[in-house]
């Protein structure tokens, strides 16, 4: 590529939203309501959110979006080309990248994926290159109440950070400016492989075991056998991060086991997949930092049992 | 003891159930229609039965017993000692064996445990002498329809072994006669141990995933994931068994995947267990293989996690 895309010092002056649930909905909501054209991906709810828009109800404040401030479309091809795309598809819908993303691309259009897991980003770089990705992690409680109803309940940081390069680029600083401008709190991180190894740490043990046995995080460490398990679990992952050339900091995995101890009871985003039938989220969480890991030559044995047995469980 | 409790030729004259769900009012119902005094203990069946004897429908051959033809307890004290106990508790009651048991016992009364797992043989020798002690595997599908009304569907089996002695000893071939006699089909087996890890190279897997993923058999190897994870813990069961001086026959895991192959969908004891919410045979089935095979050195991880998995999944 010619141009140097991540010396870009200009914010996106247009976004497109692929996969319009409700972080989607949530997010270029936001970016939309600060001013920004937000052009939003839809399926089944698109006859609904055309005529009558966005209601949003949130923790940092409610607000509605009419038909005439947001762009819907029900098809990509009717879509115009953007500077930023905003994918928030459920990872199990990875495989339609290629036929959403691409009619959306100019030659210096960034792809921000703020799905789950590990893969995202690098799939995305085979297909469109490594220069345009970024990836967030989103820490976000969003649901989505009916077509345009989304509820934005807690938190909702992202923090962001270039694919490509570790460090702090001209786009990804004018991008955690906007956001934070458009009422998103944002964090821009140097190294976006360590915030997604960081919240694996977290994720594995608690959407793993929480979808498998349909437990909250709390009474996952009410035991000392689940403490035990949910603690060696975290053992590997950090292990997997080393053998991927990511040290986590010395005390992650006390850090974590406390927080969750302080959390209500918490039901993870994949035990509410698994509870409400929907496809759930385990090649990302669990299968790709297993692969990773073992790649790595790191041994992740109790990681491996549980992708094998959500797998299992889920076919 | 001063007398060899194994070299007695002589069948038992009395026997009491201790433990009368449907699997010991099954075999205990056996025995009384052969003609022997079979001395129940009941709990909540107590009333009914005492009045209806009871009712059992089998694959074998129909039978009733009517309350002459049987003896009902509800309070061991009021039992006489017997020349055989016959142990047929859920093994998560194994706690209750020293008032259950010592009632009953004279000077030579030998005591057959057809509980599942491994541990129980051992406890009962700790209590009682291991001399004692003989151990059953019951291959056999029997369920309760209601108080005294017993379904056999399939099956029947049992494989029956000295607990302190390798061989067959004249109190084991006595029994082993006295049962085949009694319509029930019975081999007498050398090595008790060995018959415990074999049936466990089976109940492992199948009892342990069946259960955690509520999935019958068929379903646990229809697909390679869980073909190579049943077969990944059927190679460390056989490791415990080898590790703990029982070696089983090459072949072994073949055929217990081959096995299970052609039969139909079928759920584990355990698995219908869980379904109706009562108590797990977690310790018997999985704890103490874990930890057997572990004290004789050999890493079981997956049985291991298995294991904690199902700790957790039941508190």
């Amino acid at each position: 590529m010619s141009i140097n895309l991540l010396d870009n010092p200009h914010p996106p002056r247009s976004v497109a939203i692929v996969g319009s649930g409700a972080i989607g909905c949530y997010y270029g909501g936001r970016l939309a309501q600060h001013g920004l054209p937000v052009h939003f991906l839809m399926r089944s709810d698109y006859p609904v959110v055309k005529e009558k828009g966005l209601t949003i109800t949130s923790c940092r404040g409610d607000f509605s979006l009419s038909p005439s401030q947001i762009q819907i479309y029900d098809n990509v091809s009717r879509m115009p080309r953007v500077d930023l795309v905003i994918v928030t598809l459920k990872t199990t819908a990875n495989d339609q990248y290629a036929p959403l993303i691409t009619p959306l691309l100019h030659e210096s259009t960034a792809i921000l994926t703020l799905q789950n897991g590990l893969g995202n980003e690098a799939r995305l770089a085979e297909l469109f290159g490594a220069d345009r990705v970024l990836g967030g992690l989103a820490f976000v409680c969003c649901n989505r109440l009916g077509p345009g109803r989304i509820d934005h309940s807690a938190h909702g940081l992202i923090r962001m950070g270039e694919y490509s390069h570790h460090g702090i680029s001209s786009r990804l600083a004018a991008l955690g400016k906007l956001f934070n401008a458009s009422n998103i709190q944002c964090d821009t991180i140097a190294k976006l492989d360590e915030g997604r190894w960081e919240k694996l740490v977290w994720n594995i043990p608690f959407n793993g075991l929480g979808t498998l046995l349909d437990q909250t995080t709390d009474r996952l460490i009410a035991c000392p056998e689940g403490e035990a398990l949910v603690r060696r679990l975290m053992v590997e992952v950090v292990a997997g991060a080393a053998g991927n050339g990511v040290h986590l900091p010395e005390g992650t995995i006390d850090h974590q086991v406390n927080r969750t101890r302080v959390m209500d009871a918490y039901q993870t985003s994949m035990q509410i997949d698994r509870r409400l039938g929907r496809p759930l989220e385990i090649e990302a969480i669990l299968g790709e930092p297993v692969r990773q890991a073992e790649a790595a030559g790191v041994p992740v044995p109790s990681m491996r049992m549980l992708y094998e047995l959500m797998v299992l469980g889920s076919v």
